[in-house]
């Protein structure tokens, strides 16, 4: 239930970061409401076709949908005052991403997936929404080059995989996995945290 | 049967817009062929593996095939002279859309989804394709910022439900649905009828 | 056992192109290895969504998941050395090529697709990954643009399908169906051999 509440929660945060990036470059209300749910949904339906689980979780449960239409309707509406949000979506966006990984490895192990490929499953629940919106808006995608982003939802995954295994209550291992992994986010952004790249070989910008 | 031919009228629209597209890119042949393919075939696709339909409608008819080889033929021979044709393509295009969105209605209420999820699958039908086109070839998807378009879609598809609610007989349904979609696409681009955009977000070009 | 490892031999090779193109992009470690999977497993996962051939290939063995990993260790530490080494990886990458369009052949008609059908599906498995990093990483797929690529795939599997007719031996079969797809895009390569594109309607760079 808490679960599911937090679920929602991060499916508003991701819709609202599309939805305000399709705003951004222009599209119209039906390419933000697009954007929007690819954003939300891309991760955990990318992950889904992988598993070969169905149905797709938003065809299961149409709560999923209104939200986002909610989430676009807001950014058409509020975007100037959305802005001024920017703190409060971020701890949203941390939260979201922290449901999704945790909902990506359990999905994947449901479905009797090893570690190794439930924690990939929880990260593709996690990022590749985002991915999905990037390539889609044509931006960098950020998700690979600023703050921590991908590897936080890594570490969340193996310390799921390590609770599991110590045999810790479900309740308590839920919590700690979405705690660390907000707090990793968090500081990362807070400490602008990156990981390294490979010097030497990196393109100048335009080209 | 009618519906049939509508479809393979619309499929060869969309393989010509995709094919078009890439020759403008400077691919080659199989490049024009790919492109074509994933534009007539791509909102189809998704549309199938989002609802787990197999087999996916093109391995099921290869005239699909087919025709989109002879859409990237023509394109490669006939260029500049299809260039003078496009108010013939753009009326084929507006054919191919509404037939795409009824299919895709059908479709989705045949596998058991809700009428608003149905809704969703047609317009995906009709448009996923060419938002494929312009992730691949690098453009900005003019189906979310030109013309109404994706719009067109939700239209039709809810005036489906309604029709099918009403009890109107199914061909008459059918019919209306493909010539509301028509009317408002052609009138859209007639008078440039836009959605709205956010004001005040939007990027400056070349950013 | 021998076809095992050239598709381990080819795995490794896209990935390390993949992660070269992320590296470039100034990608992070995680998103360096995130292009190099998908590259590397992209063209197989995109076959096998299309065909409903559950498991998907990498979630039944996890060493493609390594091998991944490891090529993005090696493009990240060695990333300079790499570049020296341009031959080696082309040899590489192409041998991937002949192997991945060798088995997606195989797969299709595993599945009971017919010729044509197989046909496309060994040209998605060599060169849907391909796309997929040019699409996320931004760049003009040089596979459409370039020196023979997906044609030699389709040539590759034209042959197979006629080997296939006439009775010829597996092994013998496979490994002609190798070396010619070899022997083309060597050839094409050391000849800069291009296919025809469309004159006149190409749009300016930059636009």
């Amino acid at each position: 239930m808490i679960i599911y509440s937090l679920d929602l929660a991060g499916t508003f945060a991701f819709a609202l970061s599309g939805a305000y990036t399709a705003a951004e470059k222009g599209y119209d209300i039906i390419g933000i409401i697009v954007v929007g749910f690819v954003t939300a949904m891309g991760g955990g339906i990318i992950r889904d076709l992988l598993m070969n689980a169905y149905p797709i979780t938003w065809l299961a449960d149409n709560t999923y949908f209104w939200l986002v239409v909610l989430a676009a309707a807001m950014i058409f509406v509020l975007s100037k005052w959305m802005l001024k949000m920017k703190n409060t979506l971020f701890a949203i966006d941390s939260v979201g991403l922290a449901v999704f990984t945790l909902l990506g490895v359990q999905k994947a192990l449901d479905h009797h997936l090893n570690p190794i490929e439930a924690v990939i499953m929880g990260m593709m629940s996690g990022v590749f929404g985002g991915l999905c919106r990037d390539v889609i808006t044509r931006k960098t995608p950020f998700i690979f080059t600023e703050e921590l982003y991908a590897s936080v939802c890594i570490v969340g995954g193996g310390i799921y995989m390590v609770l599991l295994k110590l045999g810790v209550h479900e309740l308590s291992r839920d919590i700690l996995v979405i705690l660390v992994v907000l707090l990793i986010r968090v500081l990362a952004v807070r400490y602008h945290i990156t990981l390294p790249k490979v010097k030497g070989v990196i393109e100048q910008p335009g080209v």
